[in-house]
């Protein structure tokens, strides 16, 4: 059973969100971090995400991790810059944990998610609640995007994995 | 004697350069990382960063790691976001050392070792070299710049210290 762990990084938390890649999606633990307040400096708070995410890949052993791939277009720069910290310590604890790392559009999460690649916050809360059974949206919306990833890097993996079993049907006979 | 490990993080690689903190600077090794080619995936390029800075840390054991501070203005979103990624690692790399971080400002580094705020890259280069008595200005441009960074952070260190010294005769005996 593959274990998905999706993971949002942004400039003030990360959200973190595990689903089992089976028929039916059961959510693991999911949350944000780092804890640390949002005016503590920014080296205490990425040493604190890196050593809080290394414990749970740590934990969890997830076979995949999935985060939304780097996008071109940023209304505030110098947020965009430091969520690019944090998605950097993201990448290094991924790489050590040696889970394979998977890059999804954000557009196709949404998409995926929602119906729609332009879907709010609150519509992709809304799906995320639905597609677990869950009594109330995940709060706050990281940790809906982060299960939103995982969800979407489940499908397309039982995608791939249907059309590689459609293909090996039609192939030729193994020798 | 108090070691200064200047870091230039860049979307590309990152600049070594560090310092002695005596009276006259004595350069100790320099360089550039990663080596991987920049087509790389980032997370193998990130990962790389984050063993060689790590490794050089321990060895060269500097009290202080100097950076320059986050700037607001860039003219290419993407590549100061991949830059946040290195920045964010390298932050991490200075933390798990126990060095203090110190960030400088970019203008006041420039103008610190070129007399101008806004120096070129190559007038940044010429005024290393002659600082540190070198044959040839250092190639590539992020090395001049991480040790005029550390040359910065020790004279700045010079300058709190004759500050103290003087406050300390100026002030009333101590009990």
């Amino acid at each position: 059973m593959t274990r998905i762990q999706g993971l949002d990084p942004g400039s003030r938390v990360t959200g973190y969100g595990c689903v089992r890649a089976t028929g039916e999606a059961g959510m693991m633990p999911a949350g944000v971090g780092p804890r640390t307040p949002d005016r503590a400096p920014l080296v205490d708070r990425l040493n604190e995400l890196h050593r809080d995410l290394s414990a749970l890949l740590d934990r969890l052993r997830p076979e995949i991790v999935a985060v939304e791939s780097l996008f071109a277009h940023y209304k505030h720069p110098q947020t965009a810059i430091v969520m690019g910290h944090a998605r950097g310590v993201v990448l290094l604890a991924a790489h050590a944990s040696g889970a394979k790392l998977i890059e999804l559009e954000p557009a196709t999460v949404k998409k995926a998610t929602t119906g729609s690649g332009r879907a709010s916050k609150a519509q992709m809360q809304s799906a995320v609640q639905h597609a677990f059974g869950l009594p109330e949206p995940p709060e706050p919306a990281d940790v809906a995007d982060a299960l939103a990833i995982a969800l979407c890097a489940a499908d397309r993996r039982k995608a791939t994995a249907a059309v590689a079993e459609s293909e090996g049907r039609a192939g030729p006979p193994a020798s």
